[in-house]
């Protein structure tokens, strides 16, 4: 039996000592400290991992950490959403995204050409430049062949930028690939029509890439998973390994609740009925915002793996 | 100025009664009389209705009510998830779906073919009958044509069925187009994938459904939207009439709340910075879970539109 | 086993009729359906009936509901907070509370004098001439002794007041206790003290009230409970009944998840660890706003338990 | 205009260095770490910080944290409610509580006289043992004089233990009142009133203390707030503030979200609108579990006060 610890402030804390600490504190930081746990034992494992993270994610600071995980070699397939893929992009050219407040005045804001994500900011002139970042992009893609499958087009794309911070660049120079279940579900999309209109042999084979995202794994291989948030990205990497006979360890942090049967929500447990989570897996349902929970779970592991010699120091 | 009103129970109240009485009691139950009258405005108004909902609203009793709206024409265009796709069409062949317990023993389930969603099961079996009937599909449609946009192809399916109480069969009857941006992100990819194995000149062509949906409607149509839960469904039906020049009436019904920018819990005052939602337009944000906020608000605007002759009794 | 059935609406549905239909369609609609069904059986078994509440749902126009359910007989003991018992008063001598919006400018209300509760406001007007109308009242209370115990004390205010729809009203006329074990924790405590300046020998007598509470009810006697919200009211009322050998019934309605220990989020089946809520009880928690969830499950069950003569016809 | 800025992992990060990088990221990690500069701007004003958190925290690992916060003179004014002050004296006396499971098996957990409290557990035997204890303790305190406010009760309670852990211990050591306006709503209220039987002379007076919270400050004084959760703590706190003037400095930290009024949820924008936090105060809200969000944001502070000499090195 494992009882509940009075918790202390020693000087110069660091992140690994208070995690380690928050284990033993009780409701989410118990789960906290277990996702961690959970972390380090698929590395050691070596688990084939599975990391999915919604836009809004990428839209915020942790792109750069998210590629810096990529890097380190926490990820080996990514999955997440086309808004993510866009803001990276931009950010790789240089694009600023204000840190604004979640009470701003939207009329107003929007008066101003400047979009809102909860306390975050994106601008028109952002999307602006985009368009034609992404139509050079993609005629350079195209010039190469015509028919591409999703993941293949952002390995390309990836190939083509030059940013350390970038979730994208780091994929590709790693050889990591980003599946987008729903490619064209956001601004990349209609630049993807518009490019079709001008050259119709243009194809983007999505069922090809179902093909590429359940051979990236075997039966035999051991599977984890780290899923930030819900949707399509968590769904759809789950359903592979589902495919691929379970996960065998999973890590879920998410900000929703389990009473509506939404994918969001579905916990850990849940998981379990549909055999996408093997009976005896190791997991965690974290619930919390990730800007705050992931960093704390994803460093103590990348401290303990450092001392390992199973991560790289940065 | 209006004044919170005592509700009193009075017997035989109806539901139209219900939801005028909670008009005035305050929290949600105003916001919830709001949408009512939202929705009822964007059908006088003549607006082009956008209706968007997720998979396991699907799983869920709503399925008969969702076809039934759109039987009553109060849906002119539906986003949805492949997953609600998928149980639209066993429903269809008459498979059962057990109502369960949210706490249930997962490993218990899983054991006897049993996978949970929230508290509402579905089968093994059901999605092993499902694989022959949409291969037979697959096959039927592949014979008219070999590249399909997504929306035809559903379009298509409908056309097969025969149950009244089917979300495709009355979209397909009614000639409302559904778009499912995630089309791969389910069983039915794998049986896509599968299927493309053997046939491989078929295409599904999701970048020209993107066009598709971006002319549904247009710049001069006034719009409006009911959108349930979050995800690509709600995001790709507003980026379409962002596109269009933004939302006159919107309606959102959510169990997310705006804390971490995700687009589950977007607000319609969010939508606003994005031009997502005009400036003036009516809308309304419910909190709670949609089984049972969605009917209120949907059936007191049925009741009203019903006496003013817009829509048919049923 | 129970399975999802279709739901469909008819013209002229009535709330008896939808809440019946929401028992097969799932999520927290199933969870609705079965306190209404909880409801019933509750007073079916002749059970003492504990009833809580918080002080916003007595801002809400739920206060006019809630004084109906107590003069239908089917609350036995109420305990609340002590802002609801203000605004019950305030409202009983012609108060209006505004319905105005969560996202109103606060800074501006503050300086017309409003004080806003979610969408709802309090003017200070509002809370001035309460202030006169308190002090008589203890002034009244003190004259015929010196001692008393919250219970009494709110009972006797109930006895002056003249007002239908007022919750100490009807408890006082149908001799239901009301128990409130923050008393000081509002206005009203900052005038108990400054009448207490002025008559120092006048003593609340808090301790006593937990006797009070305590012998409401007995091991013997059948108990149940439904709960709206968290906090000491849902407390202090489950407290009383497990040292009374705990529940029979309970029905938990609250926008709380379990996901940090607190009350406002502990389930049913959480309370069954305690013996607070007996191991083969009927129970039910839902998860929503109870200005919408309450008046369903309720209207459901009074409409049966109207027709089986249980309660009268209002 | 402050801009997101990519976070990155270095080997041996403190706590300090990580929520200065969350202050760039955004969503609740902006929020979180503009919690941390108020609480630093509240100590150096010299405001008097008020300081509340309910029992479920205590229950918690974050027990011996609040003991050090108080010792380390980062509260003045404590509020919390009867649970905690339970669970504190259970703990001084050297009780131990298990760290269990969220989905645990709550009937079996009843039948082993274990009580569930989310994933923490306490026994049976902790709480009978805690029956002999409070007996003694009263009978000391009735032995000095008859009637007592709960704040001066606690402060003696305070002083008869001896636990640097302990959140009584060191209020009383440092000179900090302790209030807990319902005081009789726990196992405590049940000891009280079995005391009171044998004693009926004793009076445990709420009204005096309300008086008592009131003088704690003044209109001069400036005041802060930190306030963990939600309920009667929370409100008491702000309520002796409001009728002082209102704060100059508020941090809410709670679970709860904006949507029906309910205290837990209020945040600090609706308590300008009141006049309880002044329209030009420094103030943040951060949504999410204060057992990973108030170390995080506390520690920060810490470690910058002690820098400055303003708190003591641990």
């Amino acid at each position: 039996m494992v009882y509940v610890k009075d918790f202390k402030w020693t000087r110069g804390m660091t992140v690994e000592e208070l995690v380690t600490g928050l284990d033993s504190v009780g409701f989410q930081s118990v789960e906290l400290a277990k996702a961690s746990e959970t972390i380090i034992k698929m590395k050691e494992s070596g688990a084939k991992i599975f990391f999915t993270f919604t836009s809004n994610m990428v839209t915020s600071g942790l792109r750069g950490f998210f590629a810096q995980v990529i890097r380190l070699k926490m990820a080996d397939v990514v999955v997440t959403t086309v808004g993510g893929i866009e803001e990276d992009i931009m950010k790789s050219f240089g694009e600023k995204f204000p840190i604004g407040e979640f009470t701003a005045d939207d009329v107003e804001l929007h008066e101003k050409g400047t979009n809102r994500i909860g306390n975050l900011y994106v601008t028109n002139k952002s999307y602006e430049r985009f368009e034609d970042i992404i139509h050079d992009m993609l005629k350079k893609v195209y010039d190469k062949k015509k028919r591409w499958t999703v993941s293949e087009l952002l390995m390309e794309i990836g190939s083509m930028l030059n940013d350390e911070n970038s979730i994208l660049y780091q994929a590709s120079k790693n050889n990591v690939p980003i599946f987008c279940p729903a490619i064209t579900d956001g601004a990349f999309g209609f630049h993807l029509y518009m490019f079709q209109q001008k050259y119709p042999d243009f194809i983007l084979d999505v069922v090809k890439d179902f093909a590429n995202i359940l051979f990236s794994t075997s039966q035999d291989e051991m599977k984890g998973m780290i899923s930030l948030g819900g949707g399509v990205s968590k769904h759809h990497a789950i359903l592979a390994c589902l495919i691929n006979g379970g996960l065998d360890y999973a890590v879920y942090m998410t900000t929703s609740r389990e009473s509506s049967g939404s994918m969001g929500s579905a916990t850990t447990r849940e998981a379990k009925s549909w055999g996408k989570i093997k009976d005896n897996s190791d997991v965690a349902t974290v619930i919390g915002d990730v800007t705050i929970t992931f960093p704390l779970a994803m460093i103590k592991a990348l401290e303990e793996l450092s001392k390992k010699g199973l991560v790289k120091n940065d």
